[in-house]
């Protein structure tokens, strides 16, 4: 049996009203086993306005976890992008397009000089799986090395090392964890820590003849439980991966397009520059777009043995999308505002933890915030999915994780405000207040 | 090094005009080695209509090759949909919403009634990559059996079961091929021949100690060189796979949605249920959108132990665009029109094969056309080539396919017209005239 998800549907568990009900014997007819919805009373969802979606019955509900819509759910400027050069032309990559190329080079415009080239897929998942494709090619090695409650996607290769899709979903025997790096699992020196588990890992590896390709994380540890801080604690283990011939890949699919609030992407808060970096969710704000940019001299063996075509990835119709998520990030100001209302959001998640024992530590980077739930000292995922059902009931959508699904998840839109700030407090309150 | 690639751009090989120079010398630096244009002249297309391609100085191509985008270029009804539910809402699975199970139903609904689920994800590879994970869980087993020149994509784990890549994407061990049902490759019986090869491969799996999980087959074999002829030919083979314990993957990603104007799926013309069927390009008509749809018991072990979810697969505006290529594919008739004008098409090209030593078979179902080029009866992949270039200096656009690329590949929207299949024939004719 496989684990269970955090803040999932159990059907049966809740009596629902009539429609719901029939929409979920429906889902679980045509979509089968393996789907699951959120909430003990799952979401009716039919419309999305910036920071605000709405249930069929026109409830509104205050979005702070969708981290796809990053620009707001339902951005005009990026719909009318879509539609226009839907209308025109949607070319894939084997006829000349400027718009994918002008997406590339903006994007490269973003990233440390070292990074060379930009290669288009749908999901981040294909990311993952084309990054692990071309360090094999690099490497001649196998081993990968990833976070104890990693998440790097759902393909065969990749959900070998994604460990959060649970003990269901086998790890490979190519595969070897490492603890986040969490300041409490370390005496002392965190980027030390980090580093010699990675050292061990890779002793581990090579112990066992195989030779060690890649050491990947998500650069704010989304499903281990948000480690947003110490920063600059990645390079050791950086340096000891590539010591050991392989490369670093900063999953950038969660913390990029600004949303830590240090400019776009994670990797850049630990101050060192990856060999290869995957990106995806709020690249296209809702529009299935993904890609991996890299240094050329990783792609070198991969390009002289094999060719890449994925046949919607990098299309126009794409390219326009994500040109169009980078002027809206710009033109509207979004990292700043990720940098300036996250600290305020922080700052008042704090303050609800000195006021009520079931919070504890509060993470954060920008808009990307974690707060661990306690009973007693002790981390609590029941109590956290209790806090995430109330919210839902008040109006507000979050959801949690960790390896004990005891972290509150916050991700909302990169519009959101300081107003949204206090109304999410202030529902948080009601339902800390009942316990 | 690797196999070239039929009908692939060589940088250096042609002088450029400079416009088009300088997009190859950016693409080169932007994209890297990996990416491959179309062309010795490469194209840059700026518009789409219908069965026409417009390039940046506005010259117009018929369109006989983009299988995609199969109800014509930029639909302006699916571009509609997408539009509207764009601006609305893009769920994802983990709410409710009823366009993603409409969908799901009115898919099913064209399928034999043994099919009682469909998974959606964003692209074909997506779809065969989820469908080995299943295939695994559901028999114990990991071998995969392939035609010899099969493409089921580009993931790591579907690319080692890929051959059409070329000798610098390895297969797998647990790879094993068989020749595609070409009559011309056995003695008397296809089926049974074709069946024999399947049988070999088991016995050879299991001689290897790899238990058989899943045989899977392009049901027009497309990249093989297109074999539309016997149909009824895979019955025996399944019938094998499933004895040796494993399970028979229908690739639709090609064949389906209409193309072969014998219904919606491939493999309806071969008489046999699969217990999964694949499906991507045509389904969103250019919007990333595929699917997996399954036999209820294939997906019961995986559903007990994993969960599936993708951020983009089956979101709101993925379901609204797979809702009206639908509508579009019924009301405008494009399986009849398929049928009918891929069969005068057919009778064109056997016409011209008649009258010109260099083309050979023609083989066909509905509007998805394969042409041997020979010379002196022999395969001639550099006379396919020159062809393919040929008809593009025309205005016309096909490529070329096969293990020795000497397979013309024609496979126009499906709303392709008599006086569409008069333009082709009149510019082939010249080009074959010039030899």
């Amino acid at each position: 049996m496989q684990d269970p998800m955090p803040n999932a549907f159990r059907p049966g568990a809740t009596a629902l009203p009539e429609g719901e009900a029939a929409l979920v014997a429906r889902r679980q007819a045509a979509l089968g086993p393996a789907y699951r919805l959120f909430y003990e009373h799952p979401l009716h969802l039919v419309r999305g306005e910036g920071v605000w979606l709405y249930d069929a019955g026109g409830r509104a509900y205050l979005d702070t976890y969708n981290n796809v819509a990053s620009c707001g759910h339902c951005h005009p400027r990026i719909v009318a992008a879509m539609a226009e050069q839907a209308g025109l032309f949607a070319s894939h990559t084997r006829y000349l397009h400027d718009r994918v190329l002008t997406l590339a080079e903006r994007l490269l415009g973003t990233m440390p000089a070292e990074m060379g080239h930009v290669m288009f897929t749908c999901t981040g998942s294909e990311a993952n799986d084309l990054a692990l494709r071309i360090a094999r090619a690099a490497t001649g090695g196998t081993g990968v090395i990833v976070t104890e409650n990693a998440y790097h996607g759902v393909t065969a290769s990749v959900a070998e090392f994604s460990p959060s899709l649970g003990s269901g979903v086998p790890l490979g025997p190519h595969v070897r964890t490492v603890p986040p790096p969490d300041p409490r699992r370390f005496a002392g020196d965190s980027a030390q820590g980090f580093a010699d588990a990675v050292q061990a890992a890779i002793d581990d590896l090579n112990r066992h003849g195989i030779r060690p390709a890649v050491l990947i994380v998500d650069t704010i540890f989304s499903s281990d439980g948000v480690f947003a801080d110490p920063t600059g604690v990645l390079g050791p283990a950086v340096a000891a991966i590539r010591a050991a011939g392989g490369i670093f890949i900063a999953d950038e699919v969660q913390p990029g397009f600004g949303r830590t609030g240090a400019g776009m992407w994670g990797f850049s808060r630990h101050g060192i520059v990856p060999d290869m970096i995957s990106m995806g969710k709020p690249m296209g704000n809702g529009y299935p777009l993904a890609a991996l940019a890299l240094r050329p001299e990783v792609i070198a063996e991969f390009g002289q043995n094999a060719r890449y075509f994925n046949t919607f990835g990098g299309n126009a119709v794409a390219a326009a999308v994500g040109n169009a998520v980078l002027d809206v990030i710009a033109d509207e100001g979004l990292i700043e505002n990720a940098r300036t209302v996250g600290a305020g959001f922080a700052d008042t998640l704090r303050d609800l933890a000195r006021q009520y024992a079931g919070l504890g530590q509060v993470r954060a980077a920008g808009l990307f915030l974690g707060v661990d739930v306690e009973t007693d000292g002790h981390p609590d995922g029941a109590r956290a999915g209790r806090l995430v059902n109330g919210l839902r009931e008040e109006g507000v959508l979050i959801s949690a994780t960790g390896p004990k699904g005891h972290v509150l998840k916050i991700r909302p839109p990169l519009t959101f405000s300081a107003d949204n700030v206090a109304f999410f407090a202030e529902r948080l309150e009601r339902v800390l207040r009942r316990g």
